[in-house]
């Protein structure tokens, strides 16, 4: 794509001739003479080896004369996000899968590729344009709305329902049995875990996930929620709209969160608590048992606290050896 | 099932119409109007919406003169699993598979349902009644015993041994090589990992869980211990019996368990570390390398200390700016 | 084998009857009588149950005049090695398997054995004496070098690269999208993640790894280096040579390891940091985002001290409410 194009596409000026060719999007530990790197602050300086620089639009007056072309954006991640969809090397379409020996009771809309090696049950529901990429497990009652995308190794249990524009990655698994289990006179002995997990639309879920089914009802997970990878959702665990849980947390057995909420990674949410609208949790961050964390809030430690209170902690922290030194001096004296 | 017969199989009081109709049990956060909504601590409120509602036989007096229907259990959250298992929604039973192209020195049971993609090995052996749903991998050498459930995607490594009565659910992985490297001259040297991964009688393990194998002897996880989510158990880790590790704990590597111990989730047990019978670590808890904790104990925090001196340490933490301030005005007069 | 061979091989001295018969290696739990025993530690004491002990030669003084027989090591953990590869039961070598099938543009070595259930994609090169274990997914693209071992359910998303001489351990993933949205007027907007994951020479991964593809350019683990199970890689992060990930540790987008980095068990280092060339993090730590942690250091806690500074505060910590008391005392009189 010559220079000139690329710059209209993204509604952005550009420097540099304009039939230069551009054929990819650099690495930045890699530079390549044909490709374009993303500079978010070019002030820090900008590397060599790149055939053109994608700037942000603020940074025209101090471009180096240097013969370099460049791309200037008003908005320069949204133009990098646009450059990623320009470049992206067309993953392969998956066409040639088809629903052979269909168990009884399943209905499969248009467009849908049932890769090698997966299993599906009785009276599943596949929408349109469905993607199995292979060696998937869909259980008996499972329904997958259209557009949704299963990764290699996705383990959907029985009775899980997942909405529209869902994508899930490889060998994550939704309805396994919630951890339940009371103490008996030999010991102890399983809560059977009869509910299920429901999906909403446009939810995206990482690799290695874990998300069990409800004791009674449904595990929910909020239109529009991004889980990123090796994420624990324990039964009955409400998740709202548009929330961000980041690798590695683990949300425990019927505890809510609100809409908007962010947990950042490692971060644990004990039992029965719930996060209002908008929260944030900072990375291995731990709320307690049946805790309320207010909307909008943002919480760091463990037990939690706001986190402006936890820097200052931190800070004292490191001041208490002086502290304790100081006092010594003072009762010697 | 009418409420009359439901109250009966309970063994429980009830009020209202014996004939009305239950046809299952409710979601709380989606009550269906021919349901039945158990409701542990009614004293909070007992919502709208259910056909009737399993309540603590200690709040009869207080039972609202509205027309709703009650079931009055001495025993609540024993009559509530009670009641799981009469609406469990029947999982259905596999049992069209069979062992087709056994390999050589297999031997398997009567009742054994092999589910599509299981990959079987040669000398391996499996009791009455297993379960392999599907995908699973069965290596050289494995033994398996009576009322087995594996569900799909779980990796059974050469030579581990699993008891009866076990559940395993997704894509969990037994056997896998213990972590072990030697330093050496051209970096790390990979220390052989020979030895085999032994789970006992009555042991359920989650979804995505990674047990490693031992370098020589093996791991073992005793009778009736129970594993959540994405649970780490590394090599040469002894477990007794009656323990419960929750979600994304992780167990390093020759750590011992004793008896009914309970590892709260994302805590860590460091290498070479002793956990004593019916010892607790609270959620995020860690044990450091070599440590014993004494048996009953119940620790948080990292390092851990006990539960109560770690709620104080909080209480004092949250003190700590007060008191820097106040030393700073002492010092001032 | 004879003792006299075994210490022979082993280069060591030994005490007992040369012919004794060594028939494999003693589990520390279970002894046998028949089998070698290692005790790094004799001093602590030397338990009964063996046929032979393998002890450091510094031990010879010590040893007890009860008949039993003892290996001499003067590196004892080395010969413990060795003794592992000596007595390794032959893990089964997988030869039946064959590449029936191959995809438009795929080229595969000499001596490769492809397991059940693989799924190979077009244009996949495989180098010499590859090991595809079984109910593997090798996307478009993918190349892996000479001898390789993909344990059963790994999955290698399209385009990754891996080097020579790689194990991978059961159901880890390769190559998930990275975690990445932009806020858009609708809600979340996922951005395109068209980069790949690039594996040195000599790397060994654990079971239920998750290692994300970049958004542009590779996500890169260098020649060498060691990742434990349930370990979070994310897009972009750049991992030197020869470094030991412990399990459950996480490191976030866009991070850089250098050469010998050591990170305990359920670390995790937040985006955009840096970790400096031999660096150490102790469990449980936490690296901020964007933080420098200097060559050779090592840190502990969150947000992560010096160790020495760690372990101070903790006792400090421990000395909190004994301060309060004191200086309430103080005011009072």
């Amino acid at each position: 794509m010559e220079l000139v194009d690329l710059a209209a596409r993204l509604s952005c000026d550009f420097l540099g001739a304009p039939d230069l060719d551009i054929r990819g999007l650099c690495d930045p530990h890699q530079r390549r003479p044909d490709a374009l790197l993303f500079v978010e602050r070019p002030e820090k300086g900008v590397p060599e080896g790149a055939a053109a620089y994608l700037v942000p639009a603020a940074f025209r007056e101090r471009i180096p004369s240097d013969g370099r072309a460049w791309i200037l954006a008003e908005h320069p991640r949204k133009a990098f996000v646009a450059c990623l969809g320009i470049f992206d090397p067309n993953r392969p379409v998956f066409r040639e899968g088809r629903a052979s020996h269909l168990p009884a009771g399943c209905s499969v809309g248009r467009n849908v590729f049932i890769g090698p090696g997966v299993i599906l049950h009785a009276s599943c529901r596949l929408g349109d344009d469905v993607l199995l990429m292979g060696n998937n497990f869909i259980g008996p009652g499972v329904s997958l709305g259209s557009r949704v995308v299963l990764h290699p190794g996705v383990v959907l249990e029985a009775g899980c329902r997942v909405g529209n524009d869902v994508t899930i990655h490889a060998n994550t698994v939704v309805g396994s049995d919630g951890y339940g289990y009371e103490k008996g006179p030999h010991g102890l002995v399983k809560v059977p875990q009869i509910g299920t997990v429901e999906i909403g639309d446009h939810v995206e879920i990482g690799s290695n996930v874990s998300i069990d089914r409800a004791t009674v009802g449904a595990t929910r997970i909020g239109r529009g929620t991004k889980i990123d990878n090796l994420v624990q959702i324990a039964h009955n665990v409400q998740i709202g709209e548009d929330c961000l849980i980041v690798a590695q947390c683990g949300i425990a057995g019927s505890s809510r969160l609100g809409r908007g909420v962010v947990i950042g990674g490692q971060a644990g949410v004990a039992d029965h608590a719930e996060v209002g609208d908008g929260a944030m949790l900072t990375s291995q961050a731990g709320i307690v048992t049946g805790e309320r964390v207010p909307p909008g809030s943002v919480l760091s430690g463990t037990p939690s606290i706001p986190y402006g209170e936890y820097k200052r902690q931190y800070i004292y922290l490191r001041r208490l050896p002086e502290l304790f030194k100081q006092l010594k001096k003072e009762k010697e004296h």
